[in-house]
């Protein structure tokens, strides 16, 4: 992770705060992607990308653990105006509902103890959002990503870009239609 | 919550050490049920028993915030030598699974932070161990629990009388067969 940067503010619109840092978090067990995205004048900089990664033959415990402790360093480096995170998305399993929900309960009391305003976006509206259209695949979420942030992102892990994504949704969001169609916080 | 009492020791069998305390932990989002169990010299008493709420109209954030602070404290106060959660249980909505599956991940998250051994055992198991059959009403078990730890469970919740039923499952599933029943360490 790079060090923290200098100079962001927020900006207020009539109805929603255009927040200066935004952390987003492609939530998962084994591999978390995290984007930390910067907002000054309206121009978007990517401040930090990568994944929290735990081994296959990890215990949950220890994958929650390290997941939830992830999340917490980031916070404590980065101080984010807002986090995002998907949610809302299709998962035919029972089970692995259950063990996506246990990732992203211990990145929300996480984010609930750290009091950071949190927002969900489904994975359609984020597309939407990067891409212009709800049903882009994965290559065109990345080089719309590194569009958007003037970089390259070639070898970066798709988690990490999907993260961006994320960030990148809910600044846009804000930005747009004096930020009327910013969901509730979670 | 009672306070701590003196006097209990951990006994080591062939296949299992029989833990002197154990925490159950009944999860749910709004309501998680805990009981706290004693064994000494294969005696069993209750310490404490209660629930962890938080109101219906609160956030997700709030909730979740809520539930890893209240087994934090629980922690912290009774120092348990094992923990036991509910697993592997029938849930026919994805939706469900996914918000039961956030409440056990921010539980789950805060007992590897702990670092305090944890298992897992179906309902049904647990109503085998306390109840002698896997269909056992909720009553019945209330009745048994009641009965076993030599307490009068009546207006107690219903998830913390099932939360001392856990705690009772694993004290038993460790005196008996030496212990070669105990499940894996979640």
């Amino acid at each position: 992770m790079s060090s923290r940067p200098a100079g962001r503010a927020s900006t207020t619109t009539p109805n929603a705060v255009l927040p200066g840092r935004v952390l987003g978090i492609d939530t998962a067990l084994r591999t978390t992607g995290f984007g930390i995205v910067d907002c000054s004048n309206r121009r978007l900089r990517a401040v930090d990308y990568g994944v929290i990664k735990t081994a296959r033959g990890e215990r949950l415990s220890e994958c929650l653990r390290r997941l939830a402790g992830g999340v917490r360093e980031l916070l404590d480096r980065y101080a984010p105006d807002a986090v995002v995170i998907e949610g809302a998305f299709y998962c035919r399993n029972v089970k692995t509902a259950m063990l996506l929900g246990a990732a992203r309960g211990a990145v929300i009391a996480v984010l609930g103890e750290y009091g950071t305003a949190t927002y969900e976006y489904a994975p359609r509206r984020v597309k939407q959002a990067v891409c212009g259209h709800g049903n882009a695949s994965k290559d065109q979420v990345a080089l719309l990503v590194a569009r958007h942030l003037v970089l390259s992102l070639e070898g970066v892990h798709d988690d990490a870009t999907d993260a961006l994504a994320l960030a990148l949704c809910h600044l846009q969001t804000c930005m747009t239609a004096n930020g009327l169609l910013v969901p509730e916080v979670l």
